[in-house]
């Protein structure tokens, strides 16, 4: 849960959006994907979340100039029913499609007190809680899903089968940031199996295996992820695997996890298509939101209060995030020097202005 | 995942059923209270989920005898939006009151896609995967959460303050019963202590604390459970907790889980409120028919030809007791020997018939 240092670059939100954004365009993107895939990442690096952040930026643009993304996307809603609608994303970059589906979904909600949306045709959208976030900033609570490329070995298996497939949850808080819970499905994500391999330390016990299906702590032997729960009780994250995958893919007229071709391979010409799912709740539909809010507070309060190990506190979904998010807000978002160098590569390419930024060492965090 | 072998007594499942009706009847419960019951508990264990089976009756019978249980609840439901409910259960006995907010949620589900309905004022409803089934039964998807009395020790924390939380979730497939998922947000129910004092055995490792919080395997030590995920990735399981909490609490009007009094404790003479959260969904509304049934069955077929570990077999999410309940269906439903005196104690109390039933050693699985 701890947020790991970053070595590279400082930069602030708006600026880095910004820089996201044109980039993007200079790829090929139109206005509202870049726009969209910059608020995305640049939200989640804000509150810390950096392996769905900015991190993904040049893998994006790599996905815009190769040609599976549709730079000139025809992405589109329509209603099924009072409280379900499905956005096409027709191949464009997942970020804005996933946007849209909140946007929609909290009109439903308004209307019907909840609102379930499909997104297929869609592309990696980042991190689910982006999108629970901006709905529970808006007031409403929401949860978000979505499937992705083999990576997780079902429970009993060898072979990776299941993506990721994260659940995230938001909720309104009184007099502070939503509350969020987002979380793959996995014990760990995949790339902590590439970080391991480039610090030379050894994985957590009981959360990868070998492609003969034994269990692992080498990260170099290491080629897929256990469901969380691990080699005794890895069904039960199977078993969330499979209900994301499902609502995910039959719900939006999507392949499920086991059909989808890797997404960071070697071909970036044809487009992936992939599902989310979201709902989207209107507190005051359910209780008065006094009465809401009060229940969200107590439960916040008294969570908190609970003894803790020593030296340890006791935490809520998302209150390592939100300290992080101050930090940051004050210090800028750090990139670490890779991304940053491939964001300097793309914007000489392009002939684009590369924002001011200054190193890690200043960092409040490092002292 | 396996089953435990249970020695007692073999019954079929349409007498004891009817059986438990009975008793519930005679110790002062109404008809669609004492039905609802009896279907929920021999629905659990019809599938193998004795924990949450027939083995609760004599904790029922408790309940309806003390005084905890309203006798005759007015169970109502208010429609607060096109696609959001509210059931009361007016103290009742929770399965009632779960299962109208399952026949509510798919009359919902059918105008309008979706349906969220929250219950409040409600008991233990004992298994939440039977409400989900119900409707998966009947052609809808649905997930199905209740809140508990603290069992689960926060992440960092050393006293229980959430409940086991599950999560059910169930979506028809063709050609054989709906998938389910039904798990504790813990990694183990609580009364896996119990039955490993009884036997003398171990705990598994990392799934129990001792009142100072700290790590055992001793079932006479242990007090409180880890959320699933452990020592290194408890905080996943302790958020989906939290999210099980917020939305059988705060959008029912209820208390968070570490308000509830001890449902097992001492007293048991006045109501402790609780909530439960069900959602409902229409897949016609999402995809066509066919096409969605296409996807489920390729889903399964796959997930379950994936290759396995040496002498164990890839599985999808309530596999397990989809076999157990074709061995019950022929053997009849096992209840253990202390559950059957138990009965038997309250029909003789009460002047009722006890049905046929014939020893376990007699079992085609105990062969």
């Amino acid at each position: 849960m701890a947020i790991e240092p970053i070595e590279g670059f400082l930069c602030p939100a708006a600026e880095l959006s910004a820089y996201i954004s044109d980039l993007l365009q200079a790829a090929g993107a139109d206005v509202p994907s870049a726009t969209a895939t910059a608020r995305a990442v640049v939200d989640a690096s804000s509150r810390g979340v950096d392996t769905h952040g900015v991190r993904l930026v040049p893998w994006y643009i790599r996905g815009v100039e190769g040609g599976r993304v549709n730079l000139r996307p025809n992405v589109s809603f329509t209603r099924k029913a009072a409280a379900v609608g499905h956005v096409d994303a027709d191949d464009g970059l997942g970020h804005r499609a996933s946007f849209l589906a909140i946007e929609e979904g909290m009109a439903m909600a308004r209307e019907s007190g909840i609102a379930a949306i499909t997104v297929g045709r869609s592309g990696h959208h980042g991190a689910s809680g982006v999108y629970s976030l901006a709905a529970a900033r808006a007031g409403f609570a929401a949860m978000a899903m979505t499937q992705a490329d083999p990576a997780v070995v079902p429970f009993d298996g060898i072979k990776p089968f299941y993506g990721t497939n994260p659940i995230s949850f938001a909720v309104p808080a009184p007099g502070e940031e939503p509350m969020l819970l987002d979380m793959a499905t996995s014990a760990i994500p995949y790339n902590r199996i590439f970080l391991r391999q480039a610090t030379g330390t050894p994985l957590p016990p009981d959360v990868a295996l070998t492609p003969e299906g034994e269990a692992t702590v080498d990260p170099f032997r290491a080629t897929g992820l256990r469901p969380l729960g691990g080699a005794n009780f890895g069904y039960k994250g199977a078993g969330l695997a499979a209900m994301v995958d499902i609502l995910c893919s039959a719900f939006s007229g999507m392949g499920h996890a086991g059909t989808i071709p890797p997404l960071a391979g070697e071909d970036y010409s044809k487009p992936i298509p992939i599902g989310h799912f979201f709902l989207v709740m209107m507190p005051a539909t359910f209780q008065a939101l006094a009465s809401f809010d009060a229940r969200i507070g107590a439960f916040l309060a008294d969570l908190r209060a609970q003894p803790a190990t020593p030296g340890r506190a006791v935490l809520a979904p998302g209150d390592v995030e939100k300290a992080e998010a101050a930090r940051r807000a004050v210090d800028g978002i750090p990139v670490d020097r890779v991304t940053w160098a491939a964001l300097s590569a793309s914007a000489e390419r392009y002939g684009r202005h590369v924002p001011e930024a200054r190193p890690t060492e200043g960092n409040r965090r490092d002292a």
